[in-house]
């Protein structure tokens, strides 16, 4: 790595974390108001954003970039609405930071425990300029400083946008703490390089994007991650199962939006009901033009369909693909899962109490469900407001992560002189 | 790396993961009868650890180890009863697992957050056998698998008392669940750097023992770390502050138990009050033979004290020696914290009501102290029961780390065939 980016990178945690004690001590309602400021910056700049997110566009166009990249790249008016309402829905939510609890011990010293700001926060993403403005209006309600480091085909819409968060912090929060919206301009990979060796400057980094960058930041940071996303999510059909439901749970699990994380990649059937689950699934797959990859079970009862590879079953197709195999027992459909899993959302239908049971507690992820979608695992969904993410992790915060994921707590303990 | 070694360190965590569902289904109450079972078997067996404890106080001799280490490592009648008390203790704790809250969402869902066990723990420890009996309870209590890497110095003391545990978990929760504890005997730094690379089998790893250890394993490792242990603490002694309770806290944080992470290591005083405390904190500090690294400032008041380098405010001296630095305002006392602090405990001593909040407010550490001694932060002197370590990582766990840190949540959403 160059040494200069890393200095370049070094110095710019330098200046978040200089301002991080201001954003650590502002009163809930002034991070209230500061994140009113930024939803109306927003809106008021709606011009200019277009403006700079028309450069990136048609610089991404100039060098090639597909088409699905560019449909996340593009802004429009309603996506920077959407924008300004995340800020003001983020106002909305309840203050973490200074909660906690208290007691005596009995030699008089008297111990509170409470939330606190992480500190300052590293963020790397793609190519989708609406995570800087979620991910700085979530630090600023946290009391948070934030490093960002977006990806190339963004720098021009997310410098436009990171310019209104800095304003709206030095109008309300404080005159000289704009640094604690901080953007990388350099997108080189050396950026994100240095970014992760920030030890004892970014307190913690979370990677936003695909597979790729998630195991990059994973297998190379040494500050603490929180790793989210990864999502090869499975439905178990029991052999017990009501197949309307089983299929339209399928359905939605698979197809609704196949690009999301919470969204299945293998459907599991037991060999008891997939003759009768099976073509019903394809049925409706069909109508949807997904494609089915069948294990040489299922493609005994589906003629026609693609044989499932050992890789089809690793994948987190992310699209109109669906891998299926038929299993005989509850007990191989929970190893299935156990195995290829990466701990995210899965799912049984089954009306069998202890079947559900057993599935829930031996299945190791995120969200476990019953008789439902696995495209419920969000914080939204799950009634937390905003979202930073979907850990899929255990340490600190599994699953949604609302605005607690970007805390950590403190003792404060009071005495009269106790020694001990 | 040798890839025997590997393989070696790879296959006993496998053998852990295999156990771990039947440690993590195990009920309370069986749990503790384990823990009472394994308190049996140390106090039974005490003749037969004390004899493997010789083969390694023996051949630690023989390879010219220090005194303080062969004390770390001896064993005692008494040490062994305070083994078997621990487990005791465990038992007698609150059981973390299944706790949680829940809620109906609008759509009907209703969610459950439950504390479940981690999975598989893995240690990495020193010269301290005890240390093994201590994590294997804690793991048991947690529900957890564990895979022990203790120092070479006390493999012999290490087998015997692993295989206590082991016997305890096969009497008492699955006769075939013995790999729940597993010890790794190759104590070659290949088969530590193993460990910390067993992404998927691993699910947390802790590192209990010096600085160089901690560093090795928070740089090194491919898998989630809790770091624990480094203290570099300060006590600051403001302008108005009880000169006698400021010498009593002094003495008591730096001399009581100079070894610990919790002692003090620096001693910051106001220089208004310098000229009074100082002479009295030497008058102090000398009785218990403890030597001052001075500042400039100190060195003028208290003339023949050695002076103190930038190395002494960076160095946990773990020992009998203050370094002392002489300071103008709260402001210069919280900026020589926040830049040589590790994040572990940190003091001030003062009757103002906002120095003393402004201090806790902005002092980075996990635990704040006013008017009391940095020696407090312990798991038993919070009331927390049993300490797994103190982490000085703000992500997961911080301060004193009891059960819950061991633990995770999970979510688990029951429906009835809802839809997104």
């Amino acid at each position: 790595m160059e040494d200069r980016v890393y200095e370049e990178v070094r110095a710019l945690c330098e200046r978040a974390r200089a301002c991080a004690a201001a954003l650590a001590s502002a009163r809930g309602e002034t991070k209230n108001e500061a994140l009113m400021r930024f939803a109306r910056l927003l809106r008021e700049n709606t011009g200019a954003i277009l403006a700079a997110n028309e450069k990136d566009l048609a610089n991404a166009k100039e060098n090639g970039v597909r088409d699905t990249m560019l449909d996340r790249l593009r802004l429009t008016e309603a996506r920077i609405d959407g924008m300004a309402k995340g800020a003001e829905d983020i106002a909305r939510l309840d203050d973490p930071i200074g909660k906690g609890d208290c007691w005596t011990r009995p030699n008089g010293l008297t111990i509170r425990r409470v939330r606190v700001p992480m500190g300052v926060v590293g963020v790397i993403f793609e190519a989708r300029p609406n995570v800087a403005a979620d991910v700085a209006a979530l630090c600023i309600k946290s009391g948070n400083a934030v490093v960002l480091r977006g990806g190339k085909e963004a720098i021009e819409s997310n410098r436009a946008v990171v310019a209104l968060a800095r304003q709206a912090i030095t109008e309300t929060i404080h005159s000289h703490a704009a640094d604690a919206v901080c953007l990388i301009e350099n997108t080189t990979r050396d950026s994100a390089s240095a970014l992760m060796q920030m030890r004892g400057l970014i307190d913690v980094l979370v990677p936003r994007g695909g597979k790729g960058l998630i195991r990059s930041v994973v297998e190379n940071a040494r500050v603490p991650v929180i790793e989210t996303g990864a999502g090869n999510c499975h439905l178990y059909v029991h052999y017990d199962a009501d197949v309307d439901m089983a299929v339209k749970i399928a359905y939605n699990a698979k197809v609704s939006r196949p690009s999301v994380c919470n969204a299945c990649e293998t459907i599991l059937v037991n060999s008891v009901i997939a003759p009768t689950f099976l073509p019903r699934l394809k049925e409706a797959l069909d109508e949807a033009k997904c494609e089915i990859r069948g294990c040489d079970r299922t493609r005994e009862i589906l003629p026609g369909v693609a044989a499932a590879t050992e890789e089809d079953f690793e994948t987190e197709y992310n699209d109109l693909i669906a891998a299926v195999k038929v299993v005989d027992t509850l007990t191989e459909a929970i190893a299935h899962i156990n195995r290829y899993g990466t701990g995210h959302s899965e799912a049984i239908v089954t009306n069998d109490l202890s079947a559900a049971e057993h599935f829930q507690a031996s299945v190791d992820a995120a969200a476990v469900y019953v008789n439902a979608s696995t495209r419920f695992t969000d914080g939204g969904e799950f009634g937390f407001g905003a979202e930073l993410g979907i850990s899929t992790q255990k340490l600190h915060a599994r699953g949604p992560m609302g605005l607690t994921a970007l805390t950590t707590e403190k003792y404060l303990i009071n005495g009269g002189g106790q020694i001990r």
